[in-house]
């Protein structure tokens, strides 16, 4: 395993570096941490098989290709290899309730590159250990990639879409075994397809990208492995991808502690179906609902101080659909307040424009304050006269403070359960829970349909 | 027609004025200029068939797509709809002969905008004056949303990807007569696709941005169709296109002269087979050549003063592929010279190799001069202990100096022939010069299969 640390050439020395690791140089925290991701995300496909914006996305698809042979999640479905990635990546997304990498990148990657990867195994065929290292590998390439381009994310890209589909296209290359040459091209030929805009949060279109991120990171690896070529510096070089999207160009931290940090074992999952950002104050607030036995219909006030992402990313004051609601710090206090929950039913059409929630957003004043971490909030409530405050210093899900084994098992069920039912989600999390003894990979996909 | 001059809501604006038109509010001259573009474009594609980078592509997208119907152009067989838009894009735009709109944005609109309504029309059906408007809505859409962006292209991306995605959406949106909300998202759906980055210029990837457009364009149109929605700002949003990927946005310049000023009319077309920022310089060896009866073996200096874009774009001393060669000033000089010629012929592998051009290119100097415009050039050539200069004001194939009628014929024919032969090629000239007068695209289509 080459660690390549000083080199120009930081496209061909991280090739060499995800074409060359084995499954077996992996330490098991990244293969616990592979295991929870796959869970994890499978449960957010299936939860999201069923969202509206979906049926849109299959009915468009089978209009334009008329193929089968690839399993659609949850949906009992097939369709054509790249159209099974679209779809499966866009409603991995689509809840907002799939997993996400915050070291100095807020990326989803496992929509991107786990929809690539089980819609591709499909085709050539992997165990489970390949998976594994296949989706270390999108994860190292996605999240090395953003923190070689600071200001990725602020300056309007979505990173799900843009690093997400590098992610899924080294993923890619590494299920079809690419050599370092190949592997090379195909990471050329996913940059050059890397888009989506913030522009789109709270519409249809922001988690398609995350299923254009997953179906052109197949494109990418598959015309690689016949030797269509691309720049050997997508990365690094002067019109390539640190420097164009990105105004603050690193790329040479793309190969800080290469092969010693593994970046999937920083992933963090989520315990609420909305932006990250939100879950320090949904923390709070359902930490004083039940701390103090605060009664909703009560509350006069609530005062919220939050990293300044909070309002520039999820200020939406008066939501009006579902997907607008899960970028709204208001919705979020409301529901938290009134639910004591914030699951996929807060983030419905019908709870975006239910006039109790309405009532209680207006309540809620947001503050932002520089000096706090983006998973850090403060809140205080007035219920019946009485104030009440309470301090979140990491929120749930986060490294710092993550979600347990078992929560996020109970997170899959909840998931998986009404679309699978019950014996069937046992079973996935029974298989789920030996993937690196698994000879097969459509088995589960099997069990996914 | 509504001109909507005044309004923040560029998208809207633009997107009404693009659903609202009809053919028969078009200018003759528009009406020419469709003409001359698909007859000069099918002559690029048919001669970018047999291309070994089109070989690679048609074999991934077999694997990958086992459908048919969809005519792919030159080669006799067939795939889906948005495989064949894929595969007919890239082969429109791979030897870099396509149209050029130059008017402040330097975009080959032909090759992602026809590749994608030639497919679509195959689904759904076209009329001659259906094509001559759905074509047009795409310069317009393209080129605006260029020119409000200025700094697109230097800042390194390579607008027939991403601006070639907006104009084949909105192309796209036309054909199928979507409504404005629909239009609105159909560009949304597209621009969130833009992408491709000058770093993958010379090498496979750079035509295949003009595929994806192409491909992603219909993607984006038929979403809209079944009201996928997206952001009602994609251009003009405060993390959208224009912002994103520009660092001085006007936004407002997307409706400057919105239905007085058509883009298409200001097209340009290539008499040689390469960067047309290397047209200038071409013009006067062949001129100096021609003029002077300039011996190539007596050449001793070749000194040339062109536009800075000319070396920042093209500086490649030593090409080692046909493709590379076509972004080499050097290559270019010294094919001129040598050849008289810059077509298809100068610019394959075993040229960009030949040690008489290799002689050649080694004796040429390419100073930079910002007085000049892009498309003008001086030449100084040496040869046998004589000097001859040349000044070239514009460029053969620009607006100010455009290719007659004629001359577009003349070399769609030398592109055709030796595809089709020279009775299909007579046939499609002929089918092109009726164009608003045809029924059905579909048999131009199976002309050029």
């Amino acid at each position: 395993m080459a660690a390549a640390a000083e080199t120009d050439k930081v496209t061909v020395a991280l090739a060499q570096h995800l074409a060359g690791f084995r499954y077996e140089d992996l330490p098991a925290e990244v293969v616990s941490a592979a295991r929870r991701g796959v869970l994890d995300w499978l449960g957010c496909a299936l939860a999201g098989s069923r969202h509206s914006t979906l049926d849109i996305l299959v009915s468009t698809m089978h209009e334009l290709d008329t193929q089968s042979g690839f399993n659609l999640i949850g949906r009992n479905d097939q369709s054509g290899l790249l159209s099974a990635a679209l779809i499966n990546g866009q409603m991995g997304h689509v809840l907002d309730y799939d997993d996400t990498h915050m070291a100095g990148v807020v990326l989803h990657a496992s929509s991107p590159v786990l929809a690539a990867l089980l819609a591709l195994a499909q085709m050539s065929g992997a165990s489970g250990t390949d998976l594994i290292a296949a989706y270390v590998a999108g994860f190292e390439a996605g999240v090395r990639i953003g923190q070689a381009s600071p200001g990725h994310h602020k300056g309007g890209w979505h990173l799900t879409g843009t690093l997400g589909t590098l992610a899924a296209g080294a993923a890619c290359a590494k299920l079809l075994r690419l050599d370092p040459q190949q592997f090379v091209h195909a990471l050329g030929i996913a940059g050059t397809q890397a888009a989506g805009m913030q522009q789109n949060r709270g519409t249809m279109s922001k988690s398609f990208h995350a299923g254009k991120a997953a179906s052109n990171g197949i494109l990418a690896a598959k015309l690689a492995q016949r030797n269509f070529d691309s720049s050997d510096e997508i990365i690094e070089g002067s019109r390539g991808f640190c420097r164009i999207y990105s105004e603050t160009a690193v790329p040479q931290a793309v190969l800080d502690e290469l092969g010693q940090r593994w970046e999937i074992v920083r992933n963090g999952h989520k315990p609420y179906a909305c932006g990250v950002v939100l879950h320090p104050a949904i923390d709070a607030l359902i930490g004083l609902r039940k701390q103090a036995g605060l009664d909703p219909a009560q509350v006069s006030e609530v005062e919220l101080r939050v990293h300044p992402l909070v309002l520039s990313i999820t200020g939406v004051v008066e939501p009006q659909t579902g997907l607008k609601s899960k970028f709204s710090i208001y919705h979020c206090a409301a529901v938290a307040l009134r639910d004591g929950a914030a699951g996929v039913a807060q983030y419905t059409d019908q709870r975006a424009r239910d006039p109790e929630i309405i009532a209680l957003r207006q309540k809620v004043k947001v503050h932002a304050d520089d000096t706090l971490d983006n998973d850090e909030a403060y809140a205080r409530v007035v219920a019946g006269g009485r104030e009440h405050t309470i301090h979140i210093d990491h929120a749930a899900g986060t490294v710092a403070n993550p979600m347990s084994d078992d929560a996020i098992r109970e997170k899959f069920m909840a998931n998986a359960v009404p679309v699978v039912g019950a014996d069937r989600a046992e079973r996935i999390c029974a298989w789920v829970a030996e993937l690196e003894k698994q000879t097969d990979v459509r088995a589960l996909m099997d069990l996914c349909a």
